[in-house]
């Protein structure tokens, strides 16, 4: 098989060393804008050769990853559409599905993709080809999409380490915005309602929960651009309940505070 | 030195296993109610001898360490203070300090404490020697404490490996309020806002940042009960961040939602 990841940075380098640590890939192409990335990745052994051209890069494909943030992944459909032959499939790791899926051309090959792993750090001095170990891979099929292509992509995820699940891309979007998305915008609200004069008393507790707050703001504006409505649900429910806690605590009816941390232990 | 510690859970464990492995403590005496737990501590190490009773535990102490909850050891101080001499120092480990500084007993022994290390988990089973290797201890004196008495809980500190800072009680309080006790608000309501049905798809990001949501009600019943403006406060700032940032996420203003990742990375 003959794999091409475009965009090699922290997921699309992972995805590179651990397809030729791990699986009987014959060949990983990395394809980028940046020489000085695509140098990095080859150096870091996460690629067998590197284009920054996208038709050159992905000529002969088996599969195609697209790994560039999600907006520029879905502007780069049509043309890798037309760079591979008919029997490629196309797959992306990105943190949103529906739009992408929606963007995607006609035909059986597309298969949207998310493994749930990650990290605040970027870049491809941060992949690792156990990055994918014990992960969940989301698919997310097409209505077009063929048994053969997500066949293709379930195996690329169990050869790096991960479980495959299907999953319509709409039920995705609405998990992730509660269990990835809205994670990240309490750690920044937290992080960012700290008055910088208490920061000396932060201890491990503060550490934890901000760590996502390192992340980054564009990687972030676009999950959060296309998976808007769900975000924005999720922020406004987690707004009402540290209202109640608030009300809660202002009040000192210690049973109802005692009732949401149940409630919070529950999900733990 | 003959030092007497009342309750011996995380904390007051922890206080008793360093003070015996690190410092030059002759006799470390645990108090507590339940003779169960008492007997745990001393199988841990964490004790010389352990007592039921108040008084004849507290008896030729030279240093009282309290670290029952914070409402428990208020309704304590009476009866400790008639149990020593004059020259015993009184000191407790709560997470917060102006309710207890203000209900010391008049005098020059009390010197308010909190050692800024702990852990979701509780009990004498969680406590370690080391939990307090590099932590900032506060003292918070209060208007009539002795300089020797605040001198004679810098060294407890500095001995179990913390660094002491003396802090006002209401500057403590407030400080404390944003960087513990608010991520410990915004944990539970995290965990406590996301649907069940989204938790399959959960990573490290939600498992990080609602950790602290595993600790337990009745410790921070207690904690909110006795900051409770300053907590109420830091939570009605959170929720006006997180309603900043919603409104950025709907209006699609990615500046903005850019500005508040910086603001927030500034902090970390």
């Amino acid at each position: 098989m003959r794999a091409a990841i475009v965009g090699v940075g922290l997921i699309g380098g992972s995805v590179g060393l651990a397809l030729r640590a791990r699986s009987g890939c014959s060949r990983v192409v990395g394809v980028g804008r940046s020489p000085d990335a695509l140098e990095a990745a080859l150096r870091r052994g996460a690629l067998d050769e590197a284009a920054t051209d996208l038709a050159a890069g992905l000529r002969g494909a088996d599969l195609v990853v697209l790994a560039a943030p999600v907006r520029a992944c879905i502007g780069l459909l049509p043309a890798v559409a037309a760079a591979v032959g008919p029997d490629a499939v196309i797959t992306d790791v990105a943190s949103t599905k529906a739009e992408i899926v929606a963007a995607a051309p006609p035909g059986p090959a597309f298969v949207g993709g998310h493994p749930l792993a990650g990290s605040e750090r970027s870049g491809i001095e941060a992949a690792s080809a156990d990055l994918f170990e014990g992960a969940t891979w989301v698919l997310t099929p097409g209505g077009a999409t063929a048994t053969w292509a997500v066949e293709r992509v379930a195996a690329l995820a169990a050869g790096l380490g991960a479980r495959p699940v299907v999953m319509d891309a709409a039920t995705h979007d609405r998990r992730v915005a509660a269990v990835s998305h809205l994670p990240q915008a309490v750690a920044v609200a937290l992080a960012a309602a700290v008055p910088v004069e208490a920061l000396p008393l932060a201890a491990r507790g503060f550490r934890d929960t901000t760590r996502l707050a390192d992340s980054s703001p564009e990687v972030w504006n676009d999950v959060f651009a296309t998976n808007r409505d769900n975000v924005v649900a999720m922020i406004a429910a987690m707004e009402d309940v540290l209202g109640e806690l608030r009300a809660a605590i202002a009040g000192g009816d210690e049973a109802a505070v005692a009732a949401i941390f149940v409630r919070a232990a529950a999900r733990r």
